[in-house]
């Protein structure tokens, strides 16, 4: 649940707000199709302007090694470069593109990623199952704004993984991912592309268990409503339709009759459906299958499908950003909550980590994402202490790296938890290692900031610095401190004197002078 | 703190309580010296009968890259061996042995530990520092028990560690280890032999530094008496005395005499100071400098001295764990309730795993102590949701590994930890690789009951399961489950069927029978 706690009074993130007029995009990597979809900021809301989709049906590409296929990748760069030609004149921080199971499931992502990233022209971020889950939720409760003090139940499934959420309002309140979707089941379970009823019933079997971790938190809880979104459940209630089932939505009697037509065609190339297109004739056999067990699962009477997904879901969380609403400041505060940190000491050094940061910026290309990472990170540096005090650094990125962050990408998570992982004692060359090229040295440059910061206010002093000026220029950092505010306080000298050393590792060269 | 929590009503730790006359032997592997203290239990209370004390130095043995030299290694081993002669008689359960700072330095402590444990003819555990730091407290509060409302400051010197606690009463409120001790200190600063004052002053910054890390809290929270415990503390206290300075406690203005004493021999073995043993003298210098610092840092204005230490709180802690009063479930408890572990599935399943565990206990050779560890690991097997559901058991193991949990020893930690990393999906064979071969085979059994206690309360049903009928043998495990029960549960009946492999990787052979 988005707790709804105060946000301590940081510093603002630096988003620029929106002005009408202004152009987003939202790119999807699926593991069935690609979307993007742009829409123009007018008077306060989102207008969509042009929707793109391509069936590049990526997770067909996996090799179950961890590898992609060359003709599938192939497939994904050439569609991506297509939508890198529609998003060319929108501002680069306008754009998101996400990706989502199939690149969660590759064992190296960055060697999909990079040419990826040229090819669109727009870095990439692989999002969690669970914050997907969320973004899915807020792109739906906005197409279709759920009626007050009403939970609302959506299920949505993708190519390889399914989500559902329980939400109210525009909050997601339960957020769950799943490993089952409609190409993935397809492959899974009717590879021979035969359907028979013994089968099917071993599939049920075997997918409903997925559901069933979380069914009974998920009844308990309860909903008014249910919406399903995704390819698959749009097409799943254009069948109903079609067959005079329902007027488009979908119910477990409704879903009975489809199976059934699938297993009476015995085979996947033999399926006639109305309503069914050509292209998604091949996977809408794992998507009924995990339907129908969704519904069993969780006890559905009844779904109503939404056109509103992922991508609306990004856009959504963009003007949230614009807006001082981002959904990451929440998040860093309901951290500091649930892990008991001291709020003066990060705010402490947080307040001197920017300083620092505010005058070597231009210098060191840092922007303002880089910016919003040094000063969540330093609220969060002392993460790791509700573990132990031994090795907390260790400790902090491990929880920054492993949780369910709502709001944060993986790289986003992974950029935190090196900030956090070298802001005391050695700094491994390692620490690093999971962070994309291009993120490679603005990590470092901050984690050289924030480490800097922790060290003044080690020793836990409410006391401002009298002066602290740095300069930066290529490689080397160069910090000034009043002689007079460093003479009484020789473990600090101490200190500093050994941080040199230790920046090496972060290939920076450092210079304390008293002024 | 140890919170006073209301421990949930799971089924009672399996401790024998004690009878009057029953003997109880505590060993404590220091850094600079081994102890022994050997107790009677006599109308409720701990009457000391016996003490050894042999000054092994084994904190001279590190090579500084994790191993130790072999004359020492020898010199240890010899003094276990007559350690274990005294203790023959005693019955095994009533004798507790634990390492300290110089194994936790080693890097293949179980080099040491094996032959250690074959000399002194029992387990040997290793612990903490911050554990270290209870047991610590916990014998000098029962040695001197503290006024009704005051809170007590004790520091204790080792070879290789300093602890420092808080407490009120017998429980200790703040813990700290820090990694200076009068063997390492002396070695690191003075290992020419010369003693001079400015080599002096810059270790005492150095040393100073590392109490000025918790400095801060401990004089926030404040303490109206002051204990030092450890040989170092007593020997400066008898210095002092015999110097005439004060009767036996330590001031600010007499380890300033003392200090200066050493200044002026200018070497160490030019020490000459009244009451200091001829086999102190070479590690005196590091433990008054460690003193020195304490002062300094902390503000001390007098300490008085104490005699008993780390043994006798081991002692103790063996007493309170035979009076239901173990501290472990103290822990546990505190556990569950921070990370909001879901205590109704907890104690289905430790009720489950601990039924299991009664049926095959005697075939497979399991004591009370597994009986334990298989109950908190049952409590606590879903604490690593608070960081990810994803992966959670992997989460889990991390934190019990990682974490400072008072009672326990590290080895105990770790069978925790295995047993929570393979209670759910694939079983890793490095899974428990960090255990000592002694407790490989009962932690893999405890593994195995965990797992299927989880596997059948997946569903969080609070209905009683009719029958559970287990039977072991050798590398065979029978379970046995109403028909009536299994057949509406096919999602049971599919896990259950994928167990006997995962199973294979903790070398058991299972089969389920429906009866």
């Amino acid at each position: 649940m988005k707790p709804s706690l105060p946000i301590p009074a940081f510093v603002p993130t630096t988003a620029e707000p929106l002005r009408d007029g202004d152009m987003l995009a939202a790119i999807d990597l699926g593991s069935n199709s690609f979307h993007m979809v742009v829409a123009r900021y007018t008077l306060g809301q989102l207008r969509t302007v042009d929707r793109l989709r391509e069936m590049v049906r990526l997770a067909e590409g996996l090799d179950g090694k961890g590898g992609l296929h060359a003709e599938v990748r192939q497939r994904a760069f050439e569609c991506l470069s297509r939508f890198g030609q529609r998003i060319r004149d929108i501002p680069r921080e306008r754009v998101r593109a996400v990706a989502t199971n199939t690149v969660r499931a590759l064992s190296a992502p960055q060697a999909f990623l990079v040419p990826a990233e040229t090819a669109l022209g727009h870095a990439i971020e692989v999002i969690a199952g669970r914050e997907e889950a969320r973004l899915i939720y807020l792109g739906v409760a906005h197409a279709q704004p759920p009626k007050k003090g009403h939970l609302r139940l959506v299920v949505d499934i993708g190519g390889g993984s399914t989500e559902c959420i329980i939400g109210a309002g525009f909050d997601a309140i339960e957020r769950e991912s799943l490993q089952v979707g409609c190409v993935a089941s397809t492959r899974r379970f009717f590879d021979n592309g035969k359907l028979t009823r013994r089968k099917w019933d071993e599939a049920l079997v075997e997918v409903s268990a997925e559901f069933q971790q979380f069914a009974g938190t998920y009844r308990t809880l309860g909903w008014q409503e249910v919406l399903g979104s995704s390819g698959t459940n749009k097409a799943i209630g254009e069948i109903c339709a079609e067959l005079g089932l329902t007027k488009g939505s979908v119910t477990p009697e409704a879903l009975a009759v489809v199976r059934d037509r699938l297993l009476d065609a015995g085979r996947i190339d033999a399926i006639d459906l109305p309503g069914l297109s050509e292209e998604r004739r091949p996977i809408i056999a794992g998507g009924v299958l995990v339907l129908e067990a969704a519904f069993a699962a969780l006890g559905l009477e009844r779904m109503a499908v939404s056109k509103a997904a992922l991508r609306e879901g990004v856009l959504h969380d963009m003007l949230g950003r614009s807006r001082d609403e981002d959904p990451r400041d929440t998040s860093v505060a309901a951290l500091m909550l649930r892990y008991g940190i001291d709020a003066d000491q990060a705010l402490r050094v947080e307040t001197t980590a920017l300083q620092l940061f505010d005058q070597v910026a231009t210098a060191w290309k840092l922007g303002p994402d880089d910016r919003l990472m040094l000063g969540w990170a330093a609220r969060l540096h002392e993460v790791g202490l509700v573990i132990a005090h031994s090795q907390y650094h260790v400790h902090g990125a491990y929880v920054l790296e492993n949780s369910d962050i709502a709001g944060f990408s993986r790289q986003e998570q992974q950029y935190l938890a090196a900030l956090v992982r070298t802001h005391r004692r050695k700094i491994p060359k390692s620490a690093f290692n999971a962070l994309p090229d291009r993120l490679l040295s603005p990590a470092r440059r901050c984690a050289a900031l924030l480490r800097i910061a922790v060290l003044l206010h080690r020793g836990y002093d409410a006391r401002e610095i009298p002066r602290l000026d740095a300069a930066a220029e290529g490689r080397s950092l160069a910090v000034a401190l009043a002689r007079s505010w460093l003479e009484p306080r020789p473990l600090l000298r101490t200190d500093l004197a050994g941080e040199p050393a230790n920046f090496a590792a972060l290939d920076i060269a450092l210079a304390f002078e008293p002024i």
